[in-house]
């Protein structure tokens, strides 16, 4: 699977080096008594030292790379090639115990997605692609990743990671979408568009995404079969930036992904 | 840690057999490339399959206990120990691919709860309890289970698996609690009570939960420090029901389960 992607080995170098300093402070409070002793922000403390673990690989490694993460900004300075990270997407999940967090990695050419990987280093799980293939490694072992067939919204499971997040006008488009939709789920940032990839699940619809929430994602999703843009169905991301704002719909079956966008754009 | 639990061996074992039929029907269609070729429902298979393994070993090796089982009811005849099983916690979680439900086996004894487990095969993660102590076994390793400190609501992360199971008043009493509280999440069925046990998070509402969603967990809340009652404060469980159609709170400190009681009982 990975031998059609030149970037896979390292990206997992990558993924290997960020799981190892981020899994200690995963539940760092299971045995400890008292919240107080815990007087450190957990998540903070290994969004950062991933980060950094990360960088460090990227500017031995590549020194003509560059780099744009959640936690230290954009230092690309004009490289063809850079590294767009997010060490701990789905920190609510994260803070709160549960495996559907990850460390998001993607690489992009001359501002165009090459590779994509999400690693989840409690779970074991890697789901990563190039916008041809997408790939899975795993406690259930190896797999190809297929977005699946869905032919309209009232056969398909949609995520979100909570409609709190959509505000005023977002909100009303994202309900119509979600009413029409066979079964609503809540709470799962970039687990959601793996699922999706996987074929389990068939639209995912987000707003106020940064560049580091979605780009490593779409080599993955697209590679799957899936189809990835703006609410107004132009490209996801634009200029480096999430375009609308940060408004994001993911789908396994352009069906599905045309009925939402229609819904989405009705007033 | 199960040292002084002498139902934990017994409950590994059902875990372990309940696992190995439950997991290969786990996100099986990651390598089926159109969805009608998989016209079953693996979910309701899985689910049969493991809680008929459950009940043959429960007869194999305690003929004389009894069986309440989601997938074939209550055939525990007046029986003083009572095994309680909901083979897969967590349904619409299992179907969109999300390691987040679980197997839930749990004991009474003469109607009292005296052993509980969840098991996540996946991850391969055990949360156990007596109601005296709790324990975990996991890839983060073995720990004692604590719910941690928490002062009010407005410092509390709130659990529910989707606000749209409460209906009418319901709806209304959760939404006072949800509105105090400093960060709410959804979707996660037992793993919430697993959460709360673990420390991770503060309190959990639910509506509408049959004696096989939370006689399992009870043991393990308990155990860790936490607290479970209806949302009137009485006995979760009474008379081999869910008080109050199934109405359950569950928190890790009672100053915030008296605070949210005050509130759901609100007008």
């Amino acid at each position: 699977m990975q031998i059609g992607m030149p970037w896979a080995p390292f990206a997992n170098t990558l993924a290997d080096a960020a799981g190892k300093v981020i899994l200690p402070h995963f539940r760092s409070n299971l045995d400890v008594e008292n919240k107080e002793v815990a007087a450190f922000d957990p998540v903070t403390v290994a969004d950062r030292a991933a980060e950094e673990v990360i960088r460090k690989l990227i500017g031995e490694t590549y020194p003509d790379h560059g780099v744009l993460g959640e936690e230290f900004g954009d230092t690309s300075d004009g490289a063809e090639m850079v590294w767009i990270i997010d060490p701990i997407d789905g920190t609510r999940a994260f803070i709160s115990g549960l495996p559907v967090w990850g460390t998001l990695i993607g690489l992009q050419q001359a501002g165009k997605p090459v590779f994509g990987m999400m690693a989840q280093p409690f779970t074991g799980e890697r789901f990563f692609g190039d916008g041809e293939n997408a790939g899975y490694t795993g406690p259930g072992g190896d797999r190809v990743l297929k977005a699946r067939s869905c032919a309209s919204l009232s056969e398909a499971t949609l995520f979100c990671t909570t409609p709190a997040l959509f505000l005023n006008e977002a909100r009303a488009a994202y309900d119509r979408v979600e009413k029409a939709a066979r079964l609503a789920r809540y709470g799962v940032d970039c687990y959601a568009y793996c699922m999706l990839a996987a074929g389990q699940i068939d639209i995912v619809i987000e707003d106020q995404l940064k560049v580091f929430d979605i780009m490593p994602l779409i080599p993955v999703i697209e590679g799957a079969g899936g189809i990835v843009t703006s609410w107004t169905g132009g490209p996801a991301i634009v200029d480096g930036k999430v375009a609308d704002g940060g408004k994001v719909i993911a789908s396994g079956d352009r069906r599905v992904h045309d009925e939402a966008l229609g819904l989405l754009a009705a007033r």
